[in-house]
């Protein structure tokens, strides 16, 4: 118990991972110039005016700030759900590989195992592409020379990775019932379709942002909002004026800065995905699961 | 972090992109309307009734602001999603053409590429479609002469390419499985099914506006209170009535503004769906597909 | 923009769709019961009690209100997902009766004509069966004497639509895989089955409208909330107040109303939706495929 | 319209359906508390606490109510939705087990409306099932004696029932493919996989009710609320000060109540869902369906 | 009704399942500040700042909580639903196993108990893989020793069980028709892909808490409103201010706390997910099953 109330306190006062090192430039900004509303009140000038707290109605901002809120954390949390159904699709191909085809060939091994690696390849591949990063040495050991180079000019690597699993698929279904029963090739196909399109989605969150009418428009009543707090709060705050609209701001923005953050949720931000956490355990329980069939010759 | 504050504020002044072009003519109304009133309030008319206030509570009118944005968000991100299932569906189909048909008669190839085209051709036909626009050269491009000639005289045009889709997969299932194996066929055209109902869903979206007694309701209420506002604020806004009721007029007509804007995404304003780059990414990947086929001769 | 800007005015003013019609009474007995009040007040009753106004916290109010607007609107919206369901299985049925079966017997043509239309008979009879009107001439047109008669009878004529296509394909199945491959026929009855589910989902959103304890507590509160008013407002607005409380009860009385209205989305209202017009739609689109099929022989 | 206005008025003095009769205790005692502070007041006692209106945010604890009446009403719809999709499995079952199947053997036939009858069993089951009560004469007449005995010792009749249908689909299937085709036994047995989830998920609704945390808490924030009101309100109403507390929590508990109330649907409060209306219906229909088939020899 | 009253003012004060237990130090911490301000305040020191009331607005601050609240309470939703989903996938692939498959050899009904009691394991494995607990006895029960052992050693349990299953699913199917048709071996395939996907989800629900930028401002915001309460509080209620500024924070700090026990709820504490029961229950079940498929004699 007491640690749990010790670490609340820890964790409310935690800078890494908090919105302040992005904030504390406009806070301070707006603090300053509070400030000089004070001085602008010591002199005497008319700067004070409480009736201005109704420009804005604070609930209004407040609603808007709350559906902002709400559309980016349902993006981030559609992305971690299309990124839990990309390890589990990729779970379930390997083991539907695995058991559901056979070797009649020697070297039909080395390939089964070739295509499982391909599969964990597309995850990191889909990792890199979401990050607008270069195919590099993590897809390079998951794959053929060959396949790495050809990958090197595309413009769409995850997607060529899930062709090349397709068509593996597909041959190895023509060679016949032995091999592949019919029955069972819908149900491989039907999952590399659903992580092409799990890919697809993906991008979709990445590449359509909250309409930019939004964007600007909060942009700018939060941006009246701040500029009318000191001539509403000098009277009664005097010189306090700047530390408490630095509050006041620092409320208002970070809630907005949040919302922006996790809006995009595969980049390197502290409050994005842990995308490579994710891929590390995909690529770690296929390569168990290749040892596991080769131990103990499953078939 | 500075360029990140900076870009702030350059996108808090924006104009391109936000609702002050749509709105502004309204908001001067309501700020000469004020201004009226304050000339009045100068002559020591009885102009001045701080209880207006409670005649519409903030609360109700946010509340119903908030709703107005959330279904239109929600409209939003429906017509992206669907947007997002066609190009993921249109993806699919070409592979799946490539991969699971096979090739017995010369002419085979160049048909195949042909209906690869038209898969194309079905997302600019849904474009046109939604935007109420007849068929073009965009369309021209990805068919036969005499299938552009018919698609002129056709009510439904997308509907009508999705019906030479789906009835060139069924000629050549009708072939025999050497051309195209049963189990497969289902699959190639659940994919086509479902391009159909992504248009049928975006055609309801673009058919069912939020019901027009809200729309009218909320107008009233938007009317009600600006007009009352300057009455409520004359006192102690004096000859400032009018900049104030404006700013105020600025923020509620605004969130207004932008849901009627997102409310049907298909159009061309900037906040709409970027519908021609969609398109246009995929018929480069499907470009890029059939020359890759011909290259390496996958069949 | 002009015109948007006097169109936004006009529509504001329009009565036609609004809920005006059918609230002007309780809003005029509210103005009326608070013109009583003013009277009192005028012979110094003590009616004046500003406290009264935190007796039903505005907020809550403001809550309920918004909680009934999003069940209602979400059930107009079910309801239009389930009627673009309806036409996009029903130009999915077509579309599949018409490419995967086959003509053997001259008489083939003719009853898969006639089932072509009882599948825009059924949209036709679900639209009647909502709204709770007897099978009409629109029917009548759609199906075979004997067909109509036995409908007449029946408690639920969509339903038995439904049956009687599903015993078609049925039919057609068991005369071979020469007029409909085993593997399409499970595809069709899918589509059949969802028609049928789209159906029940509608009788559903009829049959359950909001648990009437909501709608008698959010009655009382309104109902409160509007007496309590004039004892509130009276002391600042004198004479007004009739005016003044008719206006507040519009706006909440409207919500309400609205909510009311678009909760059953099948019936006459100017908000409901428009069954009449997708009907047409869809009786259209299949009497053109009807003549194209016919015309360019496809089969 | 006159009759809707009269309508409005009188639903919002009913006392069935409302959730006055459970809450008048409450309320009264409420009320009762507050006149004894309003007597500690006439003796001048310093009970006129104003500043205790800040205490507990209204719009901390409307939300909170909100949030509860938002997740009651969603099990509510869920419930109704899973009852719909039980009423359509059913219809649906019945009509595939009347046109998939092929009498061979006379009794056939009996064994078939045997089946029938049970699927019409299975919704009263469940029924009973979700109320906690014990099977009875309504069960007794859908079965056999011997099913009935049996489905008296078992501690999940409702699942009991699901099997007895799948297995007899099974021994269908496996007589060959002139009784039951082997393509549709998956379409069946998915029906019946489907009414055995929604069972599965009514269960859940039934035993998972809210967090106790939450509504300890809610109960504890009302309890503190309206025992602070009176302080707040004496010095303004005086000896009214009962009858306006009583007023406030009628409200508050009110919407509290039917959140309780609505959570489980599946009781007998006039709040909760129609189940015996939904279980009557799809005995009438599929006893209809029963005696259509035998009229007109469908197979 | 009369215990229905009585009840609910009971559980208002019910301690168990409440957070008192959990925030009492946090609520204590800041009612003893608050008493020090009172003493500062009977000093005549400048602490009371009723403007401060200003610098956090409460409706950013609820709409904030309740933000949290509905995300939190979303998660324990969906869990549930993940493990309805579980139960109900358990149960229907006992009873496939045990309707489908066919036993030839002798030894055959001995594996299909087995594999029937690894289905109860599964869930078993899944309970303790979420709350992080190695292998037990519970589960040692359930399986083979050689089983039991390898599960020891392994990193992710529950997904080795369902490759245990799905092995052998496999293998009965190539074993021929007889035993497996292959029509059937997908349904059961897919049920057995049904259950590790719940699994993933589950695992996902556990490892990706509320982006943590939320939680720290949110306790940042919390922290600065309380602090700043008893200035704002103290000129009105003197010596009473620790008690009410307690009270208060403990209607805010409960709402977090909640928040933060039920976003996973797969632990033990008592507003947590009743997986012990539900495991049970499920176990319970399919011992019954093998029972009654074993004196019966289905096959």
């Amino acid at each position: 118990m007491k640690t749990k109330t010790k670490n609340w306190f820890i964790l409310a006062f935690q800078i890494k991972g908090s919105v302040i090192p992005v904030i504390y430039q406009r806070v301070i900004g707006f603090g300053v110039f509070s400030f000089i509303i004070s001085v602008l009140y010591y002199f005497n000038l008319p700067v004070s005016q409480p009736i201005f707290a109704s420009i804005i109605p604070s609930i209004v901002l407040g609603l808007l700030l709350v559906f902002r809120t709400n559309t980016a954390y349902e993006r981030f949390w559609e992305g971690r759900r299309l990124w839990g159904n990309l390890g589990n699709d990729a779970r379930n191909l390997a083991w539907q590989i695995g058991a559901m085809m056979n070797d009649i060939e020697p070297e039909d091994r080395a390939k089964r195992i070739a295509v499982l690696r391909l599969v964990a390849a597309f995850l990191v591949a889909c990792k890199l592409y979401l990050r607008s990063e270069p195919v590099n040495r993590e897809l390079e050991q998951l794959m053929s020379r060959s396949q790495y180079l050809q990958l090197k000019t595309i413009n769409n690597p995850p997607l060529q990775i899930t062709f090349w699993i397709a068509d593996y698929l597909q041959q190895q279904y023509q060679r016949g019932n032995a091999v592949l029963h019919y029955s069972h090739v819908v149900f491989l196909q039907t999952t590399v379709k659903s992580m092409m399109e799990s890919l697809g989605h993906c991008e979709r969150i990445l590449r359509t942002p909250l309409p930019l009418a939004y964007s600007i428009h909060l942009k700018q009543l939060l941006l009246i909002y701040c500029l009318l707090l000191p001539f509403q709060l000098v009277k009664d705050l005097g010189w306090g004026t700047g530390i408490f609209v630095g509050l006041i701001s620092f409320t208002l923005l970070g809630i907005e800065e949040i919302g922006l953050e996790i809006e995009n949720p595969f980049g390197y931000d502290p409050n994005d995905l842990p995308l490579d956490t994710i891929c590390d355990t995909i690529k770690y329980d296929i390569e168990e699961f290749i040892s596991f069939t080769t131990r103990f010759q499953l078939k």
